[in-house]
């Protein structure tokens, strides 16, 4: 590996180590999507899924089961099915959140209507269901049917800690783990089970993708406090807007004077925002170091991932995956 | 069978002969129900499940199992698998109509929000979809998976087909096969497979399934414009007011002349909705005998059924689903 290869970010020498399957899983996407009786399916998912998403989650199924030596075509599915579950709960986030944009574009619900997005996301749930058959195995079946319980579940109780301020520590980590850690993990357990690979390296795989998905949710969380629009392509704030308890949130309002208390009541439990609070919270959260320790517990989520991979057969894509974890972190500037 | 027996609506009947396995669905419906974290999911689901749903649905697994000489306990699985993708599409369903009442009841997204609904509805389809996987028959998690898509394609093409005149009768079949014809005839297709019957059999179930979705559908939207909301537990003219294509707009918007013409595109095409206009569509669909036409459209179908059952070997069960496809019918006045 030249400097120039060195230098080019993970997530692109991934995608180009994996081109050729990434090709095919778009192709199957693309035929997948469409719906023989009801246009408004593709068009809807193609919004989405051509919005130029980074695609990291089939391309994790695709590197696990690779770097396990696989030389079938089933992780093209399993792949595929990943990334439609990413689509679908996507669709559905954004009813819930009622958002305005992702990936830099207007969201499906506001484009077409919160019932398309329901009902599209509900369709493509059930052609990753159909895809994930196709591969025979009941036990990536299990797996994946267990992380979209999980991926629900983290979201209903994302839900009902929202505005409660005694969400804790704990109960961040269980919603995140279950709106992003999950399917990370089984994206790179099914690769690894696909291949057959041994037990302790099918754990090992999951081990990288649960704590990789821990990493990548904090992060995102911090950027929603800290990032630009421009950056990440939907809207700074939006988690205060949406009076969500992320880890920066929950470490300065633990340590909160009685004013800073009362201002945190007020924006987050009652919702009565007001220009500038946006701001103030941020002040409040730099006072605080709220933002550096959520950084840094970012960064113990990303030497885990890291470590996790100790064990595989030394392996490009595991160097790649290896600098992946690191890479998450250093999306915060 | 005695004549107090035979008085007896084909569906308690059913209910009677299948009180034991009925019970068993209801346990294991109320064990997965339950949710570790988030305890909004099941005080969501409870109000829906128990709020006396006939269970029509995982009747009709069991009945076709044991019709068939079933004898293991997958077929109690099945059942809360189909009453759980069922119950998933009522909720994502009452947020997409806006409903206000169900069974009688105000709806989950009244009584809490849309967001609940939604996310509760993809939790109840993942437990669903881990339930099958118990089974390890990939052939049933194929016909589930299947009926999953053509469920929430159905319900696209309704969402497109509303309000859109052109709407012709096959378009509302396939609409009708997506949203309810497709889970019955899933229902029975998966009661004969997990008790390995001659294919011929599982056919024949799967047909009667479609059948008797299709005439239970027309019914509904029949008993939308003709039924009391006593009955049926709803508003009637919901159809009308969300301005939907059922059979009976369709077959007298055939027959419409300039002024009815006029009349409904105004209501339907434009949602210029007025006090009185629903009695008006009542009187313009008996003018063209729009009702009548499709009551007998319904008796058809009912028919097919019936007519399925046919090569199925003599069974107590087997003349209980007979009969419940010429009731299906009878709802109607």
């Amino acid at each position: 590996m030249g400097l120039d290869e060195a230098a080019r970010k993970p997530h692109d020498r991934l995608a180009a180590w994996l081109a050729a399957d990434m090709a095919a899983v778009n192709a199957l996407i693309r035929t997948r999507m469409a719906s023989e009786h009801a246009p408004r399916i593709p068009e809807v998912t193609a919004h989405l899924v051509e919005a130029g998403g980074k695609r990291l989650r089939p391309m994790l199924t695709l590197a696990a089961a690779r770097m396990c030596g696989y030389d079938g075509d089933n992780h093209v599915k399993l792949a595929a099915t990943v990334e439609f579950i990413h689509t679908a709960t996507l669709l559905h986030d954004d009813v819930v959140d009622e958002s305005e944009r992702r990936r830099g574009r207007p969201t499906a619900n506001l484009l077409w209507d919160n019932k398309s997005s329901v009902l599209v996301g509900d369709y493509l749930f059930a052609r990753s269901f159909q895809l994930m058959v196709e591969t025979e195995s009941l036990r990536v079946m299990d797996i994946l049917a267990n992380a979209s319980a999980v991926i629900a579940e983290g979201e209903v109780l994302q839900l009902t800690a929202a505005q409660d301020l005694a969400t804790t520590e704990a109960i961040y980590l269980q919603v995140i783990r279950g709106k992003t850690a999950a399917l990370f993990a089984a994206a790179m357990e099914v690769g690894g089970v696909v291949a057959a690979a041994p037990e302790a390296q099918v754990q090992a795989l999951r081990a990288y993708g649960d704590a990789l998905g821990i990493a990548f949710q904090i992060v995102d969380d911090l950027l929603d406090y800290g990032g630009t629009d421009a950056a990440i392509g939907k809207n700074t704030g939006d988690d205060f807007r949406e009076r969500k308890l992320t880890l920066p949130v929950i470490k300065a309002v633990a340590q909160a004077d009685a004013e800073e208390r009362a201002f945190w009541q007020r924006t987050i439990e009652k919702g009565d925002q007001q220009e500038g609070d946006l701001a103030r919270a941020r002040a409040i959260m730099d006072r605080h170091g709220a933002m550096q320790a959520a950084r840094d517990a970012a960064l113990h989520w990303a030497d885990t991932a890291r470590r996790s991979l100790d064990i595989l057969p030394a392996h490009e894509l595991r160097d790649m995956l290896s600098d992946l974890a690191d890479y998450v972190v250093a999306r915060i500037n």
